[in-house]
């Protein structure tokens, strides 16, 4: 990744230097999201993340792959409760803030590029709605069936989304049908984040309900199991191994 | 103005009913500046303007037109002041706002459109850097010219600008430099303002040296008499009418 790329790593730098930093999304049908509480949650301690996610964190267990772990939030705590933990992200600058915090293991590596070289994993954790990183109906199926072969016996998937179809905002509604109509998922975002001259590539970034979210298991080596659903804007779906 | 158009007046009629917008401003080489500032700026009590602006509005006199008026910051507190004044603005929701704080005269009119059917005045405010509406090197003086005929004898300009070459941002003084090379004042921002699914045209906003505002008024039928510079961001430049 170029330095002029790492927009999304810029923006936790100088969150994590200073604070106040405000994040800018702009998906590719011109709609721009400016917001402050992305950088925060980027770096809340345990106490301030979503109810979904402390409880599904009773469900880690033994080796932990923290799938997108920007700046350490989720591997951090992890490893001060005594897991093993190896997180991965593209963003050089975020994986920075993340050793500065104390992250003992993080690694430079796109979810895509996840294979045995990592070693074998009893828990996946891809909060901060990084169940997004799979990015669309068709790479979701390939990349749960790449994370099969890591998978120890009884291992999970803590697979964290947002439910699309909740939303009534009329933009996000065309937007919708417009993947419809091209063939896509609805929840499927292209979208970039922008701060200063910095610009991160377009990618695709999956939003799917619990229901499309079995669905794209099904066939997999996973199955989607359980959905922890505490009437916050994001679920954590518990994906078990099959077999 | 097509309502998709009006980011601008989009931002601040969300602010005015609900606080806590963002204003995301585009710049043609790609930067992206997102601040929650710019929008509690727009609706400031008067003790929170810029220390320049309120030593400037003593100068204020007569019958007043406040370019670039928006929700009516100034023209309001001149009403107060038992001023006659008329604001013009090219934002529809933003002058709704205004209308709905208690601002009595205030119309949809780019600067461009200024004539002698807004009668004589005395005073000219363009406070909140808004002689940046002045557009270019080019159209500066042409505007200045425009305005010669509405004024009043001993009628004055309070032009507020940011001095450019303060910045010691490296992307700021390359678009600097960008500028000069096809012929611009290093100062000519080309932006536009982005809200959800609201933008404003691209357009062209000017920030000029107290030098560069002596400059540009010469000739026009004013003169820079006086600069009020209060070791803040902005400055005000008061052009008084020659002859």
């Amino acid at each position: 990744m170029r330095d002029s790329d790492d927009a999304y790593g810029r923006l936790i730098l100088e969150y994590f230097e200073g604070g106040g930093a405000i994040e800018v999304v702009e998906r590719d049908d011109g709609f721009v999201n400016a917001s402050s509480l992305g950088p925060a949650a980027y770096l809340a301690p345990f106490r301030r993340w979503p109810k979904a996610e402390r409880a599904a964190m009773r469900l880690a267990r033994g080796r932990v792959l923290d799938v997108g772990c920007g700046a350490g939030r989720v591997a951090l705590e992890l490893q001060e409760r005594g897991y093993e933990v190896v997180g991965i992200d593209v963003s050089p600058l975020a994986l920075e803030v993340a050793r500065r915090r104390g992250a003992k293991d993080v690694r430079e590596l796109p979810v895509t590029r996840v294979g045995p070289s990592l070693g074998r994993f009893d828990t996946f954790v891809m909060f901060g709605v990084n169940f997004g990183l799979m990015g669309s109906g068709r790479r979701a199926p390939w990349l749960l069936k790449r994370f099969r072969p890591l998978a120890n016996e009884g291992a999970r998937i803590l697979a964290e989304s947002v439910n699309p179809y909740t939303t009534e905002n009329p933009d996000h509604l065309a937007y919708h049908e417009r993947n419809r109509q091209r063939g896509r998922m609805a929840g499927q975002l292209r979208i970039r984040i922008r701060h200063g001259r910095y610009r991160t590539p377009w990618f695709d970034y999956l939003l799917v309900s619990p229901e499309e979210m079995a669905e794209l298991a099904n066939g997999t080596g996973w199955e989607l199991t359980r959905v922890i659903d505490k009437d916050e804007h994001v679920y954590v779906g518990v994906l078990e191994r099959v077999g």
